[in-house]
């Protein structure tokens, strides 16, 4: 059995590619640099693949990034503070980004035979991101269908998909996790700022699932 | 009215760029490069937009071809002669490639505000790659709708989905379409090889729709 799962070195991912190590299956990770303010988030996952003796692949696309105006994970538009869910994070979506990471991860996975791509998206991202949410994944599995029709067709995994974070942190706490080399904060200085709305999010996280956070923040 | 359309430097996707020009289109014309043996259809794609007073972007994507193992389009096999809808031609399949290409075009084309993106797949595709037909447009649609909501949605737009080639070509001439200006063949030397599929394909196109073939063949 093979699985080739999305990895961006944060809480999520990371958690994602243990579970499905824990589950058996040979591991491919895949990161993306899609012209991101800062890759430090790449070097955790290129850690978690050594700990898990995984295969990692980076996809430069970030040739893309010029063309996707608007967001303020890629512009340089200043990253608004606050809660992950307000309004107002609604300027960090990348148009498409989940149909363009997929689309690639499914085309590698195919000309590799996995049995499955995993991606980590999950019940707090449905508010502000239309690609995280199940009629996103029903739909990106039905078109994937059709376009590998005749040819190796892996299967969309998402099993976070209706857990919240604090719940991923429960399974990965208990699957070891080292969270401490996870990555969370947009803004990509030594330590997290605690304040953007992923540090929050990550804070909020450890809080709600009792699980001690090893973060160092840096107020 | 804006218009993206995917362009690879062929037949098909300059004529459907003159034909989004000549309706009144404001047109974007985008290409990538996904590794592909050869760039020369690039400056095709590149001498069109000129023509036809276009913005154009190449995405260099060519990070994914090492991953996308298989295809004779990216890999060091032998590209195959004979006719384009022969079995044979299965070799030229890049897993997932349209939905690759397609996500990416969303994804600018929503934040360019654009009203339709434009791909210029055709009946004489749909035999060999399950990407170019009428089951898997829709479903891309179906799947964008989802990805993008709340967002700028723009339409696919794929005129030529139910057309052979020939007609293709009647159209383009009717449109004053230079086709000495257009490149098919997979080999990429000085002059078209007219024994690959996509030569042949070419050359019958012409021949079918009683056209002058302004095309220089090596042969």
């Amino acid at each position: 059995m093979k699985a080739l799962v999305i990895v961006s070195g944060g809480i999520d991912s990371i958690t994602l590619a243990y579970m499905m190590k824990d589950a058996g299956y040979d591991l491919m990770l895949l990161s993306y640099d899609y012209g991101q303010r800062h890759k430090k988030e790449l070097l955790y996952a290129r850690l978690a693949a050594e700990r898990l003796n995984a295969e990692h692949h980076v996809i430069d696309i970030s040739g893309i990034q010029p063309l996707l105006k608007g967001s303020a994970l890629t512009d340089d538009i200043e990253v608004p503070n606050g809660h992950y869910a307000a309004p107002s994070m609604k300027i960090t979506i990348v148009p498409n980004r989940n149909a363009i990471m997929l689309s690639i991860a499914f085309g590698i996975a195919s000309a590799h035979q996995a049995d499955i791509v995993g991606m980590a998206i999950h019940a707090g991202d449905h508010f502000i991101y239309p690609d995280c949410r199940p009629e996103f994944t029903e739909a990106f599995q039905n078109m994937t269908d059709r376009a590998l029709d005749g040819c190796h067709i892996p299967k969309l995994h998402t099993p976070f998909l209706s857990l919240k974070k604090q719940d991923i942190v429960a399974i990965g706490s208990r699957l070891g996790v080292l969270y401490q080399d996870t990555w969370s904060c947009y803004k990509g200085q030594e330590k997290h700022c605690g304040k953007c709305g992923t540090c929050v999010e990550r804070k909020e996280a450890f809080m709600l699932s009792a699980i001690p956070d090893p973060t160092i923040y840096e107020e």
